[in-house]
């Protein structure tokens, strides 16, 4: 855009914030726009070379996060901790066990592990000593620590939840990330066919429901199957990841765009394109693998074989695990990391359509790239799960051949559940505090009266608070009990405590007035909170 | 150390470790030495300008992590887990909630707040854009946070658990860390004096008693006495700062060392400094408060009187709150950071001595510096918790002094609590997954049988495994249980099985014998297990 045509997107869009301030919208719609209006703020500053505003001359400091970065308000990590919470009780059901690693990696182990999106790699300032960089994901740190564990480490169901980092191209009005969580789970481990890999996407399948995301459909494909595909179809060796990758845009690109990649940047025969056309076309269950089972050309290639044996086994596996029902046997699944073996899968949700631009313009998936992947800094789009088997990458790190160890894992887009559930949440709504009681005074102030009964909530395990004030007027501590939706309110006033007495309130029932509330004696405070914090919680 | 006794050391610590590794030694004391063999190893290194070991040239990789940073396995994470939870518990029951901040920040927030140890700041290559830093403490971006959300954040209480980063020299054989937790409870807002100061302290001696960490007092003194004291003494304005922190060297140092370097170091007259080692010897409690009062010199300072008339009242609120015998009033009490304002304390514990070096030599806590602080990143040694009031950092960020919001913080050392605990527990019995129930099979695998029950198990909840073999057999099946600590064994046989039913072991009472365990029928397996499951959690 130019000069003139921002400034007058700068003026629209401030009109739009303000308005918004005026109706007092939900903090994270308004913080949306705002992005959206900084971002255009930089763009004219990027036209005219100067500043857009004066803030920064005002200001000691430039008062915000770095690019690509944000911070979390106690609402939004009340809702994040839900997240991880139930995924990790999935986690745990299934037996895992947590590592962790450190947040930067020698750059030497990160090198040559993402292909061209190498560039995206977080490198620390060479202040003297090792060169490192910010981890770019979890799978490399994992499979770096089993290769220097190995002999420990021969088998284990991990997960890890944790902040990675991509230095990728500022477009916080797309929701995109610099630093943003990732939540993976794998088993290492040589094990019997299929039996792993079974279980990991039921895990998958657990921790979506769990969620309450909403419907979602597990795709499924096996790397070898594909292979085999491209193979009998005649596809060069040296093409097939190429191929594979430009089938991996089905889900977004028309088949006609595909081919044309395939043959005009990739330099494949027309023909054999239209081929593999018919097979990527492909989707179904057990009566898909029985057709290409019983394709000659197929069933005699040895990858396509070795792939639709797989097959055979995850189906009966997933009968059994009771959600044959939820995955769907697609071709054209080619998921876009280099290092996949074996099965792949990828859950896609309803739910997780592109939000949309100021100026209306719908939001599209980022361009894929050669080696691009579940995009979990993409908010909103996309698959919401993705993962598959990787039997090679351990070995990669390992001194001999018997260091390798094969893994399966799946990577849960928990940033995209994230600004679903945010999307459905009223985040004025949202808890954020556990507090059960708050303890106020009528009149006189009462503080250390105040504080020695929070003391007593306290050494009973109650979760209580009181306003750090002298004399608080009544309605300001009512102000708080409902802003912070706490339940339970022990009332004290001069009269009541020489009689021993003191008063619990349910403030959920506004009907009751600010007088209201019951007389308890105040030794028998605690057991009267305990009895209606047990009622509130069954 | 020259060549010739670095080899021998080398050896020597290669002898130690083998011997170690031989009798099985735990995990983390092996680590510990290895750790100091290639500190040693590294140092030969830099003697000789060549790699001590062959290692490099016969591995595609060096398999380590980066200097000052480790990884976690899934025992420690355990440990850390429970660590985290404990504290968390404590916070949550006094109302606070937590927010997320970036782990970098623009470097020009961090500019000006660490004095002498900015130059332990990790700087993000410069690759275009933004010149950012990793975080060097919680605090700052607490403050820039607040600076940042004014108006929304007039008050909060906030903690935060993450990763800090300090560019330190690498010291790993004395367990100091580049990469290390920190764990701080913050309260914001302007409130009645010392109400929120006492609640902070006693929510420090709330989480040290919870973690169990043995015996700890509560150092506690204020600012402005210490000021006041310096002014009657006669110290110049702009000497305050470096003589209290020669003051903050007493735990460590005799009277003397100090003397010399508030005079010989920074120019203070003798007879000021004697003055001041007078006052400086006082520990005790309201007793000596009063002695203080009564200092007639001392109570027309200004300074002073302030201090005094905050720590009356603190110490009002902590007899209120049931700590007042867990504190010590100690004047020798400095604290090392500049931005403290009021009230400071420091938690110590009898358990954390230091730990001793291979050669028998102890390890002393690193020499203080200007702007010392709680020092996280050293194991085992110094304050276990510390904190005070800062009432002017959050100023420092904002653009108008109406932007201003006093805290009053404390921070958890989790480092060293972690390896109090870690040096308290048998790592080989942590029990690091959760399994309640394993399902196995007695002959013929069984395995779609085993995945069935497993499935039912889950969907009621039960937290569930099985071998990912076609055919284990019995004695690796309860291997895995012994080791894992798993409490239940649903065992599985054709017979059986055919006959409706299976049999449930509690996997405790070894004398049951392998053949043991009681025939339950298969429809009633998940109410007999949870009635198990919940006689064991009860």
């Amino acid at each position: 855009m130019d000069e003139a045509s921002l400034k007058l997107k700068i003026k629209e869009q401030g009109d739009k914030v303000r308005v918004l301030k005026t109706q007092k919208a939900e903090k994270d719609i308004v913080e949306a726009e705002v992005a959206i209006l900084l971002e255009y703020k930089k763009q004219l500053e990027n036209v005219t070379g100067e500043s857009g505003s004066s803030s920064k001359s005002k200001n000691k400091f430039v008062l915000k996060t770095p690019k690509g970065t944000r911070d979390y308000n106690e609402k939004e990590m009340a809702i994040r901790e839900k997240i991880f919470n139930t995924i990790t009780g999935v986690f745990k059901k299934h037996g895992a066990v947590t590592i962790d690693t450190p947040v930067f990696e020698l750059k030497e182990i990160l090198a040559g592990k993402y292909g061209e999106d190498s560039k995206l790699i977080y490198d620390l300032d060479d202040q003297g000593g090792e060169k490192c960089s910010l981890r770019y994901d979890l799978t490399v740190p994992f499979a770096r620590f089993l290769a220097m564990n190995g002999t420990q480490y021969q088998n284990i169901k991990r997960y890890q939840i944790a902040k990675v980092y991509r230095r990728d191209q500022p477009a916080m009005t797309k929701g995109r990330m610099r630093e943003f969580y990732q939540c993976d789970f794998d088993v290492a481990g040589s094990y019997d066919p299929m039996v792993a890999d079974s279980e990991v996407i039921r895990i998958m399948y657990e921790c979506l429901t769990a969620l309450n995301i909403g419907k979602f459909t597990i795709k499924i494909n096996h790397r070898k199957i594909l292979d085999g595909i491209f193979e009998v179809c005649g596809v060069p060796e040296n093409s097939l990841r190429p191929i594979s990758s430009a089938v991996d845009k089905l889900d977004k690109l028309p088949w006609e765009d595909v081919k044309k990649e395939m043959t005009d940047e990739k330099g494949l025969d027309p023909s054999i394109a239209d081929q593999i056309g018919e097979y990527v076309k492909y989707k179904g269950g057990r009566e898909l693998l029985e057709k290409l089972m019983n394709d000659q050309k197929l069933s005699s290639n040895k990858n396509a074989k070795t792939g639709m044996d797989d097959m055979k086994i995850l189906f009966d596996y997933l009968e059994i695990f009771k959600i044959l029902d939820k995955v769907s046997f697609e071709l054209s699944l080619a998921r876009g990391l280099d290092y996949y073996t074996g099965i792949i899968y990828e859950a896609v949700t309803e739910q997780s359509g592109p939000p949309t631009l100021a100026d209306g313009t719908q939001i599209t998936r980022k361009t894929k790239k050669e080696s691009d992947e579940l995009d979990e800094s993409t908010v909103g789009v996309g698959s919401i799960a993705a993962g598959g088997r990787y039997d090679n990458l351990v070995g990669m790190f390992a001194s001999s051949k018997k260091g390798n160890i094969p893994c399966v894992g799946v990577s849960i887009g928990v940033e995209r559940v994230f600004s679903i559930l945010l999307q459905k949440a009223k985040l004025e709504e949202v808890k954020a505090n556990e507090v059960e009681v708050y303890v106020m005074s009528v009149v006189d102030g009462l503080l250390e009266e105040r504080m020695r009964i929070c003391a007593e909530l306290w050494d009973a395990g109650i979760k209580a608070e009181f306003m750090y004030k002298a004399k608080p007027k009544l309605q300001a501590q009512f102000s708080v009990c409902d802003r912070d939706q706490i339940p339970f309110a022990v009332i004290i006033g001069k009269d009541e405590l020489s009689r021993g007495e003191i008063k619990v309130k349910d403030m959920r029932s506004k009907e009751q007035g600010e007088g209201g509330g019951v007389l308890v004696k105040r030794t028998e405070m605690i057991s009267e909170l305990k009895k209606r914090l047990q009622a509130l919680s069954s």
